[in-house]
Protein backbone atom coordinates (compact mmCIF):
# COMPACT_ATOMS: atom_id res chain seq x y z
CA UNK A 1 0.00 0.00 0.00
CA UNK A 2 1.27 3.43 -0.84
CA UNK A 3 1.18 5.98 1.40
CA UNK A 4 -0.52 9.30 0.13
CA UNK A 5 -1.37 13.35 1.48
CA UNK A 6 -5.33 14.14 0.69
CA UNK A 7 -6.17 17.93 1.53
CA UNK A 8 -8.96 17.90 3.56
CA UNK A 9 -10.89 21.04 4.00
CA UNK A 10 -13.65 19.52 5.61
CA UNK A 11 -16.28 20.19 2.58
CA UNK A 12 -17.51 17.77 -0.06
CA UNK A 13 -15.43 17.75 -1.99
CA UNK A 14 -12.12 16.94 -0.53
CA UNK A 15 -14.33 14.46 1.70
CA UNK A 16 -14.90 12.37 -1.45
CA UNK A 17 -11.57 12.81 -2.66
CA UNK A 18 -10.97 10.86 0.64
CA UNK A 19 -13.03 8.46 0.03
CA UNK A 20 -11.86 7.87 -3.37
CA UNK A 21 -8.34 7.78 -1.79
CA UNK A 22 -9.44 4.89 0.67
CA UNK A 23 -11.24 3.11 -2.05
CA UNK A 24 -7.70 2.85 -4.50
CA UNK A 25 -5.69 1.32 -1.53
CA UNK A 26 -3.92 4.59 -0.55
CA UNK A 27 -3.07 4.74 3.21
CA UNK A 28 -3.78 8.17 3.64
CA UNK A 29 -2.23 11.18 5.51
CA UNK A 30 -5.18 13.73 5.98
CA UNK A 31 -4.41 17.60 5.86
CA UNK A 32 -6.22 20.41 6.89
CA UNK A 33 -5.45 24.54 7.61
CA UNK A 34 -6.39 26.49 10.02
CA UNK A 35 -5.84 29.78 7.97
CA UNK A 36 -8.23 32.31 9.34
CA UNK A 37 -10.70 31.30 7.37
CA UNK A 38 -14.12 32.56 8.53
CA UNK A 39 -15.82 28.79 8.76
CA UNK A 40 -13.81 27.68 11.25
CA UNK A 41 -16.61 24.90 11.91
CA UNK A 42 -14.93 23.21 8.32
CA UNK A 43 -12.39 22.07 11.17
CA UNK A 44 -14.63 20.32 13.19
CA UNK A 45 -16.15 18.49 9.96
CA UNK A 46 -12.38 17.54 8.96
CA UNK A 47 -11.50 16.44 12.22
CA UNK A 48 -14.74 13.60 12.59
CA UNK A 49 -14.14 12.55 8.42
CA UNK A 50 -10.51 12.18 9.40
CA UNK A 51 -11.75 9.93 12.56
CA UNK A 52 -14.57 8.56 9.87
CA UNK A 53 -12.09 7.40 7.11
CA UNK A 54 -9.62 5.84 9.85
CA UNK A 55 -6.64 8.27 8.10
CA UNK A 56 -3.13 6.85 9.56
CA UNK A 57 -2.72 10.50 10.95
CA UNK A 58 -5.07 14.51 10.81
CA UNK A 59 -2.43 17.18 10.84
CA UNK A 60 -4.06 20.55 11.14
CA UNK A 61 -1.34 23.29 10.34
CA UNK A 62 -1.69 26.75 11.15
CA UNK A 63 -0.99 29.30 8.21
CA UNK A 64 -1.45 32.90 8.55
CA UNK A 65 -3.39 33.93 5.20
CA UNK A 66 -5.67 35.95 7.59
CA UNK A 67 -2.12 38.14 7.79
CA UNK A 68 -1.84 38.10 3.96
CA UNK A 69 -5.73 39.15 3.69
CA UNK A 70 -6.83 40.02 -0.18
CA UNK A 71 -10.34 37.82 0.34
CA UNK A 72 -13.55 37.77 1.90
CA UNK A 73 -12.89 34.44 3.57
CA UNK A 74 -10.13 35.77 5.73
CA UNK A 75 -10.41 39.16 6.14
CA UNK A 76 -13.50 40.21 8.16
CA UNK A 77 -14.00 43.57 6.75
CA UNK A 78 -14.61 42.09 3.74
CA UNK A 79 -18.26 40.21 3.06
CA UNK A 80 -18.95 36.91 1.93
CA UNK A 81 -21.10 37.91 -1.75
CA UNK A 82 -24.21 36.00 -2.34
CA UNK A 83 -24.03 33.69 -5.58
CA UNK A 84 -22.86 35.66 -8.84
CA UNK A 85 -23.70 33.88 -12.08
CA UNK A 86 -20.87 36.25 -13.77
CA UNK A 87 -17.82 34.87 -15.03
CA UNK A 88 -15.77 37.14 -12.73
CA UNK A 89 -13.34 35.77 -10.32
CA UNK A 90 -15.21 36.38 -6.84
CA UNK A 91 -13.72 38.00 -3.76
CA UNK A 92 -13.70 34.37 -2.18
CA UNK A 93 -10.75 33.83 -4.16
CA UNK A 94 -7.96 33.51 -1.42
CA UNK A 95 -4.50 34.44 -2.99
CA UNK A 96 -2.01 31.69 -3.77
CA UNK A 97 -4.23 29.58 -1.32
CA UNK A 98 -4.35 26.42 -3.37
CA UNK A 99 -0.12 26.76 -4.16
CA UNK A 100 0.20 27.19 -0.43
CA UNK A 101 -1.89 24.30 0.66
CA UNK A 102 -0.17 22.09 -2.13
CA UNK A 103 3.32 23.26 -0.59
CA UNK A 104 2.75 22.04 2.80
CA UNK A 105 1.20 18.62 1.16
CA UNK A 106 5.12 18.07 -1.15
CA UNK A 107 6.76 18.98 2.02
CA UNK A 108 5.02 16.10 4.29
CA UNK A 109 4.75 13.51 1.61
CA UNK A 110 8.61 13.98 1.28
CA UNK A 111 8.62 13.28 4.59
CA UNK A 112 6.50 10.40 4.57
CA UNK A 113 8.35 9.25 1.48
CA UNK A 114 4.78 9.73 -0.31
CA UNK A 115 4.64 9.94 -3.78
CA UNK A 116 1.20 11.06 -4.30
CA UNK A 117 -1.01 14.00 -3.27
CA UNK A 118 -5.07 14.33 -3.58
CA UNK A 119 -6.34 17.76 -3.63
CA UNK A 120 -10.27 17.88 -4.68
CA UNK A 121 -10.49 20.73 -7.00
CA UNK A 122 -13.10 20.65 -9.75
CA UNK A 123 -13.11 22.84 -12.90
CA UNK A 124 -16.86 22.53 -13.98
CA UNK A 125 -19.24 23.60 -10.92
CA UNK A 126 -16.38 25.97 -9.25
CA UNK A 127 -15.82 29.68 -8.63
CA UNK A 128 -13.72 30.07 -11.52
CA UNK A 129 -10.46 30.34 -8.76
CA UNK A 130 -7.59 29.64 -10.95
CA UNK A 131 -5.93 27.55 -8.60
CA UNK A 132 -8.16 25.21 -9.55
CA UNK A 133 -7.71 24.60 -12.97
CA UNK A 134 -6.05 21.86 -14.71
CA UNK A 135 -3.33 23.90 -16.62
CA UNK A 136 -2.16 24.93 -12.92
CA UNK A 137 -2.48 21.57 -11.34
CA UNK A 138 -0.25 19.93 -14.34
CA UNK A 139 2.29 23.55 -14.41
CA UNK A 140 2.14 22.50 -10.12
CA UNK A 141 3.28 18.91 -10.61
CA UNK A 142 5.91 19.97 -13.44
CA UNK A 143 7.21 22.43 -10.57
CA UNK A 144 6.82 20.17 -7.91
CA UNK A 145 8.89 17.05 -10.11
CA UNK A 146 12.05 19.66 -9.64
CA UNK A 147 11.55 20.81 -6.48
CA UNK A 148 12.41 18.05 -3.82
CA UNK A 149 15.29 15.78 -3.04
CA UNK A 150 12.58 12.80 -3.38
CA UNK A 151 11.95 13.81 -7.23
CA UNK A 152 15.47 14.34 -8.36
CA UNK A 153 15.96 11.09 -6.86
CA UNK A 154 13.83 9.30 -9.30
CA UNK A 155 10.34 9.22 -7.30
CA UNK A 156 8.01 11.19 -9.47
CA UNK A 157 5.29 12.82 -7.37
CA UNK A 158 2.32 12.50 -8.21
CA UNK A 159 -0.85 15.41 -7.75
CA UNK A 160 -4.36 13.42 -8.14
CA UNK A 161 -7.52 15.41 -8.92
CA UNK A 162 -9.91 12.75 -9.26
CA UNK A 163 -13.01 15.31 -9.53
CA UNK A 164 -11.58 17.91 -11.57
CA UNK A 165 -13.67 17.05 -14.72
CA UNK A 166 -16.55 16.01 -12.66
CA UNK A 167 -20.08 18.12 -12.03
CA UNK A 168 -21.17 18.57 -8.89
CA UNK A 169 -24.00 16.22 -9.19
CA UNK A 170 -21.54 13.27 -10.57
CA UNK A 171 -19.02 13.64 -7.28
CA UNK A 172 -22.01 13.28 -4.54
CA UNK A 173 -23.25 10.36 -6.78
CA UNK A 174 -19.40 8.75 -6.42
CA UNK A 175 -19.01 9.52 -3.04
CA UNK A 176 -22.42 8.09 -2.31
CA UNK A 177 -21.59 4.87 -3.92
CA UNK A 178 -18.45 4.64 -1.45
CA UNK A 179 -20.38 5.15 1.51
CA UNK A 180 -20.00 8.72 2.08
CA UNK A 181 -21.87 10.37 4.95
CA UNK A 182 -22.25 14.15 3.39
CA UNK A 183 -23.97 15.28 6.70
CA UNK A 184 -20.33 15.32 8.06
CA UNK A 185 -19.28 17.67 5.98
CA UNK A 186 -19.32 21.69 6.03
CA UNK A 187 -19.27 23.48 2.26
CA UNK A 188 -20.89 26.71 3.79
CA UNK A 189 -18.11 30.08 3.11
CA UNK A 190 -19.63 31.38 6.66
CA UNK A 191 -21.07 28.42 8.14
CA UNK A 192 -21.62 29.25 11.63
CA UNK A 193 -20.07 27.14 14.70
CA UNK A 194 -22.84 24.49 14.50
CA UNK A 195 -22.21 24.01 10.65
CA UNK A 196 -25.06 25.56 9.81
CA UNK A 197 -24.95 27.12 6.48
CA UNK A 198 -25.85 30.26 4.82
CA UNK A 199 -27.53 29.00 1.60
CA UNK A 200 -26.54 31.84 -0.66
CA UNK A 201 -22.72 31.88 -0.72
CA UNK A 202 -21.16 30.55 -3.87
CA UNK A 203 -20.35 27.12 -2.17
CA UNK A 204 -23.78 26.60 -0.62
CA UNK A 205 -25.13 27.22 -3.94
CA UNK A 206 -23.13 24.92 -5.92
CA UNK A 207 -23.36 22.38 -3.33
CA UNK A 208 -27.65 22.56 -3.39
CA UNK A 209 -27.94 22.29 -7.21
CA UNK A 210 -25.55 19.57 -7.20
CA UNK A 211 -27.91 17.36 -4.27
CA UNK A 212 -31.02 18.57 -6.96
CA UNK A 213 -29.38 17.62 -10.08
CA UNK A 214 -28.16 14.31 -8.66
CA UNK A 215 -31.86 13.66 -7.37
CA UNK A 216 -30.54 13.04 -3.24
CA UNK A 217 -31.67 15.21 -0.13
CA UNK A 218 -28.61 17.23 1.15
CA UNK A 219 -28.29 17.00 4.50
CA UNK A 220 -27.10 20.42 5.20
CA UNK A 221 -28.62 22.27 7.82
CA UNK A 222 -29.31 25.99 5.95
CA UNK A 223 -29.98 28.87 8.09
CA UNK B 1 8.34 52.47 -8.74
CA UNK B 2 7.27 48.94 -8.96
CA UNK B 3 7.02 47.08 -5.74
CA UNK B 4 8.79 43.85 -5.00
CA UNK B 5 8.57 40.79 -2.52
CA UNK B 6 11.93 40.22 -1.61
CA UNK B 7 12.95 36.77 0.30
CA UNK B 8 15.13 37.78 3.20
CA UNK B 9 16.48 35.15 5.13
CA UNK B 10 18.96 37.38 7.12
CA UNK B 11 22.12 35.59 4.96
CA UNK B 12 24.71 37.21 2.69
CA UNK B 13 22.67 35.85 -0.49
CA UNK B 14 19.26 37.57 0.10
CA UNK B 15 20.73 40.65 1.52
CA UNK B 16 22.54 41.49 -1.89
CA UNK B 17 19.47 40.64 -3.74
CA UNK B 18 17.73 43.08 -1.49
CA UNK B 19 20.18 45.67 -2.37
CA UNK B 20 19.77 45.25 -6.10
CA UNK B 21 16.10 45.14 -5.94
CA UNK B 22 16.53 48.71 -4.14
CA UNK B 23 19.40 49.42 -6.68
CA UNK B 24 17.10 48.77 -9.41
CA UNK B 25 14.44 51.23 -7.90
CA UNK B 26 11.88 48.98 -6.45
CA UNK B 27 10.13 49.31 -3.87
CA UNK B 28 11.15 46.56 -1.31
CA UNK B 29 8.58 44.65 0.89
CA UNK B 30 11.09 41.90 2.75
CA UNK B 31 9.32 38.77 4.15
CA UNK B 32 11.12 36.25 6.41
CA UNK B 33 10.49 33.16 7.77
CA UNK B 34 10.28 31.68 11.44
CA UNK B 35 10.46 27.84 10.12
CA UNK B 36 11.92 26.58 12.91
CA UNK B 37 15.33 26.97 12.13
CA UNK B 38 18.26 26.42 14.78
CA UNK B 39 19.90 29.57 13.65
CA UNK B 40 17.30 32.10 14.84
CA UNK B 41 19.68 34.52 15.05
CA UNK B 42 19.16 34.92 11.26
CA UNK B 43 15.93 36.92 12.26
CA UNK B 44 18.03 39.46 14.30
CA UNK B 45 20.07 39.99 11.55
CA UNK B 46 17.32 39.90 8.60
CA UNK B 47 15.34 42.98 10.91
CA UNK B 48 18.33 44.71 11.41
CA UNK B 49 19.26 44.73 7.23
CA UNK B 50 15.64 45.61 6.31
CA UNK B 51 15.66 48.85 8.47
CA UNK B 52 18.78 49.55 7.37
CA UNK B 53 17.88 49.21 4.06
CA UNK B 54 14.47 50.96 4.44
CA UNK B 55 12.34 48.60 3.11
CA UNK B 56 8.69 49.60 3.21
CA UNK B 57 7.48 46.61 5.12
CA UNK B 58 9.40 43.72 6.88
CA UNK B 59 7.05 40.24 7.74
CA UNK B 60 8.27 37.61 9.50
CA UNK B 61 5.51 34.96 8.71
CA UNK B 62 5.39 31.87 11.35
CA UNK B 63 5.19 28.48 8.91
CA UNK B 64 5.63 25.36 10.80
CA UNK B 65 8.87 23.29 9.12
CA UNK B 66 9.78 21.78 12.05
CA UNK B 67 6.65 19.97 12.49
CA UNK B 68 7.19 18.47 8.99
CA UNK B 69 10.69 18.04 9.51
CA UNK B 70 13.10 16.19 7.48
CA UNK B 71 16.50 17.96 7.64
CA UNK B 72 18.86 18.57 10.17
CA UNK B 73 18.01 22.62 10.40
CA UNK B 74 14.42 21.78 11.98
CA UNK B 75 15.16 18.85 13.74
CA UNK B 76 16.83 18.62 16.99
CA UNK B 77 17.62 15.33 16.90
CA UNK B 78 19.74 15.61 13.85
CA UNK B 79 23.39 17.01 13.66
CA UNK B 80 24.58 19.39 11.19
CA UNK B 81 27.11 18.24 9.86
CA UNK B 82 30.29 19.01 8.45
CA UNK B 83 31.08 20.70 4.94
CA UNK B 84 31.17 17.84 2.39
CA UNK B 85 32.78 18.18 -1.04
CA UNK B 86 30.24 15.06 -1.97
CA UNK B 87 27.52 15.57 -4.86
CA UNK B 88 24.97 14.01 -2.71
CA UNK B 89 22.05 16.44 -1.53
CA UNK B 90 23.08 17.23 2.43
CA UNK B 91 20.84 16.43 5.50
CA UNK B 92 20.64 19.93 5.74
CA UNK B 93 17.87 20.26 3.00
CA UNK B 94 14.28 21.23 4.32
CA UNK B 95 11.56 19.66 2.08
CA UNK B 96 9.51 22.00 0.10
CA UNK B 97 11.21 25.10 1.86
CA UNK B 98 11.46 27.74 -0.95
CA UNK B 99 8.49 26.15 -2.71
CA UNK B 100 6.75 27.33 0.34
CA UNK B 101 8.38 30.49 1.02
CA UNK B 102 7.37 31.23 -2.87
CA UNK B 103 4.14 30.96 -2.47
CA UNK B 104 3.82 33.25 0.64
CA UNK B 105 5.34 35.76 -1.88
CA UNK B 106 3.64 34.96 -4.35
CA UNK B 107 -0.06 35.50 -1.75
CA UNK B 108 1.91 38.68 -0.51
CA UNK B 109 2.86 40.07 -3.98
CA UNK B 110 -0.70 39.02 -5.12
CA UNK B 111 -2.27 42.00 -1.97
CA UNK B 112 0.08 44.11 -2.60
CA UNK B 113 -0.48 44.32 -6.15
CA UNK B 114 2.96 43.35 -6.62
CA UNK B 115 4.34 41.31 -10.21
CA UNK B 116 7.62 40.93 -9.02
CA UNK B 117 9.63 38.52 -6.65
CA UNK B 118 13.30 38.22 -5.40
CA UNK B 119 15.00 35.32 -4.29
CA UNK B 120 18.39 34.44 -3.72
CA UNK B 121 19.06 31.08 -5.21
CA UNK B 122 22.43 30.19 -6.61
CA UNK B 123 23.30 27.47 -8.41
CA UNK B 124 27.04 27.52 -8.55
CA UNK B 125 28.59 27.74 -4.79
CA UNK B 126 25.76 26.33 -3.48
CA UNK B 127 24.80 22.75 -1.24
CA UNK B 128 22.95 21.38 -4.19
CA UNK B 129 19.80 21.43 -3.09
CA UNK B 130 17.08 21.02 -6.05
CA UNK B 131 14.67 24.17 -5.46
CA UNK B 132 17.98 26.60 -6.39
CA UNK B 133 18.03 25.34 -9.79
CA UNK B 134 17.30 27.48 -13.01
CA UNK B 135 14.80 24.36 -14.40
CA UNK B 136 13.19 24.63 -10.63
CA UNK B 137 12.48 28.83 -10.58
CA UNK B 138 11.31 28.54 -14.36
CA UNK B 139 8.95 25.61 -13.69
CA UNK B 140 7.33 28.38 -10.33
CA UNK B 141 7.51 31.15 -12.78
CA UNK B 142 5.41 29.16 -15.05
CA UNK B 143 3.33 27.42 -12.05
CA UNK B 144 2.74 31.31 -10.34
CA UNK B 145 1.50 32.31 -13.85
CA UNK B 146 -1.65 30.11 -13.94
CA UNK B 147 -1.94 30.22 -10.06
CA UNK B 148 -3.46 33.72 -9.23
CA UNK B 149 -6.11 36.57 -10.26
CA UNK B 150 -3.63 38.73 -11.07
CA UNK B 151 -1.33 36.80 -13.61
CA UNK B 152 -4.59 35.51 -15.01
CA UNK B 153 -6.08 38.55 -15.87
CA UNK B 154 -2.76 39.29 -17.39
CA UNK B 155 -0.03 40.79 -15.08
CA UNK B 156 2.47 38.32 -15.87
CA UNK B 157 4.20 37.26 -12.19
CA UNK B 158 8.40 37.29 -12.59
CA UNK B 159 10.62 35.39 -10.17
CA UNK B 160 14.10 37.46 -10.47
CA UNK B 161 17.25 35.62 -9.17
CA UNK B 162 19.78 37.68 -9.80
CA UNK B 163 22.47 35.54 -8.44
CA UNK B 164 21.48 32.26 -9.47
CA UNK B 165 24.54 31.98 -12.33
CA UNK B 166 27.07 34.13 -9.74
CA UNK B 167 29.96 33.03 -7.67
CA UNK B 168 30.28 33.36 -4.08
CA UNK B 169 32.93 35.87 -4.89
CA UNK B 170 31.38 37.42 -7.29
CA UNK B 171 28.00 38.11 -5.04
CA UNK B 172 30.22 39.27 -2.54
CA UNK B 173 32.28 41.89 -4.76
CA UNK B 174 28.45 42.81 -6.16
CA UNK B 175 26.92 43.36 -2.96
CA UNK B 176 30.00 45.39 -2.13
CA UNK B 177 29.93 47.72 -4.91
CA UNK B 178 26.12 48.58 -3.80
CA UNK B 179 27.68 49.03 -0.34
CA UNK B 180 25.87 46.06 1.64
CA UNK B 181 27.80 45.89 4.98
CA UNK B 182 28.10 42.54 5.30
CA UNK B 183 28.75 42.10 8.88
CA UNK B 184 24.98 42.34 9.13
CA UNK B 185 24.09 39.04 7.75
CA UNK B 186 24.41 35.59 9.40
CA UNK B 187 24.68 32.73 7.20
CA UNK B 188 25.77 29.74 9.37
CA UNK B 189 23.30 26.99 9.84
CA UNK B 190 23.95 26.70 13.56
CA UNK B 191 24.85 30.17 14.44
CA UNK B 192 24.61 31.13 18.08
CA UNK B 193 22.18 33.63 20.21
CA UNK B 194 25.08 36.43 18.94
CA UNK B 195 25.14 35.21 15.38
CA UNK B 196 28.61 33.62 15.53
CA UNK B 197 29.19 31.36 13.24
CA UNK B 198 30.35 27.61 13.41
CA UNK B 199 33.03 28.09 10.68
CA UNK B 200 32.80 24.42 9.54
CA UNK B 201 29.45 23.88 8.32
CA UNK B 202 28.13 24.08 4.27
CA UNK B 203 26.65 27.63 4.96
CA UNK B 204 30.00 28.85 6.30
CA UNK B 205 32.54 26.98 4.48
CA UNK B 206 30.73 28.54 0.76
CA UNK B 207 31.18 32.23 2.77
CA UNK B 208 34.50 31.82 4.20
CA UNK B 209 35.75 30.75 0.60
CA UNK B 210 33.94 32.79 -1.28
CA UNK B 211 35.23 36.03 0.87
CA UNK B 212 38.92 34.70 0.15
CA UNK B 213 38.56 34.87 -3.23
CA UNK B 214 36.68 37.89 -3.77
CA UNK B 215 39.99 39.04 -1.80
CA UNK B 216 37.60 40.18 1.20
CA UNK B 217 38.02 40.07 4.34
CA UNK B 218 34.87 38.10 5.75
CA UNK B 219 33.28 40.19 8.76
CA UNK B 220 32.02 36.99 10.38
CA UNK B 221 32.93 36.02 13.94
CA UNK B 222 33.57 32.31 13.67
CA UNK B 223 33.55 30.34 17.05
Amino acid sequence: MSKAVILLSGGLDSTTVLAIAKSKGFKCYALSFDYGQKQLSELVSAKTIAKNFGVIEHRIMRVCLDDIGGSALTDPTLEVPKFDESNEIPITYVPARNTIFLSFALAWAEVLDSQSIFIGVNALDYSGYPDCRPEYIEAYETMANLATKQSVEGDKIQIHTPLINLTKAEIINQGRALGVDYSMTTTCYQANDKSEACGICDACVLRRNGFEQAGVSDPTYYQ
